[in-house]
């Protein structure tokens, strides 16, 4: 295993989990950019209730915004890295809230036999074990 | 579309899934509130475990939790309007933890034609890209 | 209620869901250890999509990815305590990442009646307001 320490910028992008992008939801191609963008990770969570900019409460219950649950999408990586995907947020986002903060980091990759390598990027296999982080 | 970018303060209320409040949810009655203050927006998410003062953990696996799971209540806007809701959480809560951290914000809203109006706030038409944001 | 506040430090740790520890999921394991040495609380939150350092995204959709979802167990305490938790992190998560930020903390513990006292920590009984917060 690889212990990497440091500095990061933490971003949250909070949009509708029915927003969508040429027919995609708006948070998976969100994703699929900050992979191809080569970010070192991303997460995206669903919200259970929620109210935004342009949104309606009509009833105390909120039950008319079951339609269009909130989901955040959370990437961890170098501020240089971050604000350099911004611009791509700009251009895929209409309505929406993008939160910046800085945060210490520890990142654990691999398994301590082969640490320089990337961990199975390419690979097809896959391991049981710490597949998923941001 | 309208980008506005800023300093603002994060809220984030934990509380119980089950937590009541005049037999309402907790966490409706706390995004309810944030809706009526004017706040620009609220997220819910809920946890699939956990536990906080005053749970009990009989077994290792937690299986006796799934009675009670967490909530997150994410509210982000400015300083000011955070803090002057304060007063309703302590009203609210029982028992529950509030963080608050500073944060760097990029607010979309709208689509670019009619910038200086907000979107839609009192309109009943729907439109199907990014309603939802804290 | 007895209301402290002060400041801390909250922890995020980002796990697979079907990462395991001697066959238990990794972040069950994680929680119980919390809960161990006595952090004040704990709250995991399972993510719908996401790619980490190792994952693979084959398709656009990341329909591949749906097998290992994210997780993330967020812990806040005071530094000292926070800080004395992570070689338990180290011993446990081989491929993840752990973030580390300050956040001012409002605790809400009990209802007013006995606020000296820990709020039926080894009592058998529930109560059904605020009882989940990490």
């Amino acid at each position: 295993m690889t212990r990497l320490t440091g500095r990061a910028l933490r971003l949250t992008v909070f949009v509708g989990e029915h927003d969508t992008r040429h027919h995609k939801p708006l948070y998976a191609e969100i994703v699929h950019r900050a992979h191809a963008a080569g970010l070192a990770g991303a997460s995206v969570f669903r919200g259970i209730e929620g109210f935004g900019a342009s949104s309606l409460i009509h009833t105390s219950r909120l039950l008319s915004l079951s339609e269009d649950l909130p989901v955040a999408i959370v990437i961890v990586d170098t501020e240089e890295r971050v604000r350099a995907f911004l611009p791509q947020l700009d251009e895929l986002v209409t309505e929406g809230l993008v939160t910046l903060d800085d945060c210490e980091v520890i990142r654990y990759t691999g398994r301590g036999h082969t640490p320089p390598e990337p961990p199975e990027e390419d690979a097809g296999g896959k391991n049981t074990e710490g597949k998923r982080a941001p």
